[in-house]
């Protein structure tokens, strides 16, 4: 890199950014924020530049900087040379990583009562019949009168223990064919992987090198990626990462990614960004489980069409544009090293099946999860409060499905003390009579933030303690210290600085919890509007099942007080978890249930939400607590005498 | 690259080859084949060193260089930089091509009468139905109500032209499947690969793109290779091309390449050579046809086994350890991409299926140009008189095979003014009462050398006149100043040095002879010995088949008159040409020769001559003219009043 000096006689400094193959020069005293703009590179921001939001954090990795002090950036990431690109002026020739999510790939500390609990749920489908596995063979030694080729041999051995219709061999195999044979003197793993009618030898070593078989299933959401990294001879759950998706510098739902695909090179950006966002996460559960990323040698990977579009580098356009046309429902099988993710070079990769443009493949997996495919009589309701939320009604016979944008406030994203379930996270809140709060930490270390069960019971105990009114607003007549005018208007200090881990106050502001009335607002209206589709109303649904982010648990009660979910009897709600991940695993163990996903996928009918005349009126009715129309909500009413 | 002083005060250069990443550093004055030596690289030399073989030939691109006159250089190559490695001394800096037998890859001008014989002899098996195709559809623009995805729509397009079981789509293809699918609203070329049941879409143009469908059959020689350049959608073949195999350099047969590739490196070598020669002839024909190596989809290869191991970089040494356990007989479907052949990116690969170590995928394919398949009373012999001679004898229940080494002779190398039988080589040679010779040039040019036919006439004519004793040796009482002595011992003039080509007289020595006959010897002898092993003689044999390198003739008389066939009727003698290409012809143009070919592969039984006890007697008694045992040839005696 070399320092010139433009005309104007100021210096000008050459900007590589990171993880793209990407500079720029700048005059000196540039803000970097700027820099990025002029490289058309995707960084978030909210506040515009103001250094409030934090958003724009980047890492210094080379050459030096002037930076601003901010609140939104604790001390501790400073001193690691993170900064806020708004905030710093570019005086050096300089390398930043942007953006920065790398720290934020967090290994998740599973509740071994909740994991027994979906097991339970999903015993029928539970059955370790991998599409990949390792087959043991002691091949007899070649003789003169038997001197088949070694690749017979191998078949002629399997024949004894599979009933093979059609054998394949990868070249990569053919190549270390000879040699792996003879070191063991016929002693070889043989990695098999099933299609239909054919298994294709993808991997052998000989038995003197121990290999593992694992495989990863990995939930793509708009916002969050959660990841379970699985033992593929046992079926147990090594290691389970989450992370935020680093695509999210480039928008924060569906449509705003599918524009910036539409940039020069955007496409490509988003897809660089959502396997950088994977391989993080792989190569920490990998560490976590002690394991190589080349003893991973299958994927089930579930997520939205628009995240498969993006993650298979597909043009997303025409998703939506009329008449909402994605490239594919089913994705035939792919190679890891055709995406470029770090697992074996053999790997197979299982995309779930889609329906259409906006039900995806992490619909199809999280019905997996349901009793929905047993039953012919009793209708239930599936709901999937993601970034986007989907909704499925139906039982065994028949299923419909609805789309709606909800928003990622319930997996702590778009909310300032937001954060995903893991450790550090408040999941549970109770108010005491005095106002005072009890909660309960993920890990039981101080808290970091609120992921989003913790938020539902937030915004529950506040509005029933008179905190904040119907419309959501804080109530000033509850005139105590707890409601501060923060910079971003009134908040409420959940915990004070010196109690939380970084040494902040944790804070919910107005802005805040608008952000979670739209998004339950969003699920609540499109449930309601479902339903009156089909003819239904809410009594005559015999369970619901809530899937999403909010973490392990979520408190029923609290959701319907706060009117995400219908005032019917508790004891119909199930809450799933992420059951899109939970999909993915089921169909990682049984290629069975990978069968069971596309029929599941064929069957349900998708019908659009947003040409529905009622639609604002129903949402707009949702949008606040509980509910416009109170008489939905009698358990709620008799508690506040309306 | 710099020149250094070494500490003695003498220059060091550097030398660096191609098509290699190798260079070595020399002092001033080395000879350029030691510097090849230094480097461990492949040069062959049969003189030692002398100048006189011409065999190390390489090509200056680069730098300085002195290199002495010679005999086996015409001043033409000398000229554009060609010298003897052995001849020249380094001065310079200097990038060297070695070896340079890019200019030796030839386009062969097919004889049509000849090519209409074969085609009579396969009539059976001429049917177009390639395992590539390609369809042309017209989508029906999507709507709100009919709003499949892209690949959805294609496949229900596709089900109303074929009957698909199966589809698959190559990720390459989905990458542009929507814009692809646009741009001619829903014309498209859909290009698929059949394998199985299973139908893959390996690529989607849109129509107005005007994409042509080509494949290719290659036979890969120890020796020679030859390629057709052929138009799938009729078959026709569109041009030929022929080339020596590059990995000559590495050893002449088969025993010496296995050798050669345990060098470090050395199979490596081995591999870009084969696949640079591939290259070399891929982008001769194509510029020949005027097509783009890009609308190459398919390949038909045949070959013997280690051929076939060395083009897929396949470890070669257990083919030559007892009990000789090659990889593979059948290779799975491989693509060009994975080798580095230039084809299409999706371009698919098949390899003629092998019996085992030495009787590889040439045979079976050569077997399809027979009726042995068809046949199940007369018994027939086919033999393939390559570098590596096998032999098949049988009808359409059983076949026994075996091989012999019987060298490259007949293909017109080894032979000083051998060469492959392409424009300029005499291809058929009478001897007037006179001792004037009488020949025939292909391409009606000067000639340049002599191909296998030309040979065999030539040997027979040398005999039958008396200028060559039955031991092969020059007869010293035809003293007549054609039989002159030559640096390399006696010779005789074909023709003189103003009527060639190059200017240069052509001869042929006693030890060409000598190689001719040792050719001749081995195959007649194996043929005599695989029938003793089945119980039968050459009168049992209803029809034998002959093919090789000769060219697109052969004089079954003067063959029968040297003894490299037996003494017959002479209408049970068919000569095929090159049956190995020819056979993977018809593999490319309908995969049910494919399975053909498999079947074949599997019902050969392989037997080993070379641990049969009379191997040597045999081999010894038919290193004469025709024979050491005169009454096997009585038609040749009654000549000779013997």
């Amino acid at each position: 890199m070399t320092t010139k000096t433009s005309r104007k006689g100021k210096k000008e400094f050459n900007v590589k950014f990171l993880p793209f193959d990407a500079s720029v020069k700048v005059s000196s005293g540039t803000i970097l924020l700027d820099a990025v703009k002029k490289a058309d590179l995707p960084l978030k921001t909210t506040c515009g530049g103001k250094g409030t939001c934090g958003d724009c954090v980047v890492q210094i990795i080379g050459g030096a900087y002037q930076s601003k002090q901010s609140a939104a950036l604790s001390d501790k990431l400073a001193s690691q040379g993170f900064c806020l690109a708004c905030q710093t002026k570019i005086t050096d020739n300089i390398t930043a990583q942007l953006p920065q999510f790398r720290e934020l790939t967090i290994k998740i500390i599973v509740d071994s009562r909740f994991f027994e609990e979906q097991k339970d749920r999903i015993s029928g489908l539970y059955e370790i019949d991998p599409a990949v596995k390792k087959i043991e063979l002691d091949l007899p030694p070649p003789t003169l009168e038997d001197n088949y080729s070694d690749l017979k041999r191998i078949e002629r051995e399997l024949q004894k223990k599979l009933s093979l219709k059609k054998l394949n061999c990868e070249y990569s195999v053919m190549k270390k064919l000879a040699n792996a044979v003879r070191k063991d003197k016929g002693k070889i793993s043989v990695i098999l992987f099933r299609s239909g009618n054919e298994e294709t030898i993808i991997d052998i070593i000989p038995q003197s090198e121990g290999k593992k078989l694992y495989g990863l299933t990995c939930d793509i959401g708009t916002t969050t990626v959660a990841l379970h990294l699985v033992n593929l001879s046992n079926g147990k759950i090594e290691s389970t990462v989450s992370s935020l998706n680093q695509q999210i510098t480039g928008g924060e739902d569906i449509i705003s990614r599918i524009n910036y695909a539409q940039k020069p090179g955007g496409l490509r950006k988003l897809h660089e960004l959502i396997i950088l966002t994977i391989n993080n996460l792989i190569e920490m559960a990998s560490r976590s489980a002690q394991i190589a990323p080349s003893d991973i040698y299958y994927a089930s990977l579930s997520g939205n069409t628009t995240m498969f579009h993006l993650l298979l580098n597909l043009e997303p356009r025409y998703i939506r544009e009329e008449p909402y046309v994605p490239t594919f429902n089913e994705v035939p099988s792919i190679l890891s090293r055709e995406l470029g993710l770090k697992m074996n070079y053999e790997g197979r990769i299982h995309c779930a099946p889609a329906v259409g443009s906006y039900v995806g493949g992490d619909i199809t997996a999280g019905l997996l999860c349901t009793p929905f495919l047993r039953d012919s009589k009793k209708i239930s309701l599936f709901i999937d409060a993601g970034t986007n939320g989907e909704l499925v009604v139906g039982n065994k016979d028949w299923l419909v499905t609805c789309a709606c944008s909800a928003g990622p406030a319930f997996e702590g994203s778009g909310i300032k003390c937001g954060m995903p379930a893991s450790e550090g996270a408040i999941e549970e809140i109770k108010m005491l009579g005095s106002g005072k709060l009890e909660y309960k930490v993920i890990g039981g270390t101080k808290p970091k933030g609120i992921c989003g069960s913790g938020l539902v019971d937030l915004l529950a105990e506040l509005f029933t303690h008179g905190y904040v009114d119907r419309h959501g607003k804080y109530n000033e007549k509850k005139a105590i210290k707890k409601i501060i005018e923060a910079e971003e208007g009134k908040g409420f200090i959940i915990e004070e600085g010196k109690n939380s881990f970084w040494g902040k106050n944790l804070v919910i502001t107005e802005n805040d919890i608008s952000n979670l009335i739209r998004t339950k607002g969003a699920v609540f209206s499109a449930c309601s509007l479902l339903l009156k589709n089909v003819g239904l109303s809410f009594d005559k649904i015999d369970s619901f099942y809530i899937a999403g982010g909010f973490g392990q648990h979520l408190n029923v009660e609290n959701a319907i007080r706060i009117g995400l979910l219908p005032d019917l009897e508790r004891d119909r709600f199930h809450y799933l978890g992420n059951s899109s991940l939970l999909g993915a695993y089921l169909i990682l163990l049984s290629d069975k249930n990978s069968g069971l996903a596309e029929e599941v996928a064929q069957k349900m009918t998708y019908i659009e939400l947003n040409t529905e005349p009622n639609y604002m009126n129903e949402f707009t009715g949702a949008l606040f607590l509980p509910h416009t129309d109170i008489k939905l909500f009698p358990s709620v009413r008799q508690i506040f005498n309306y």
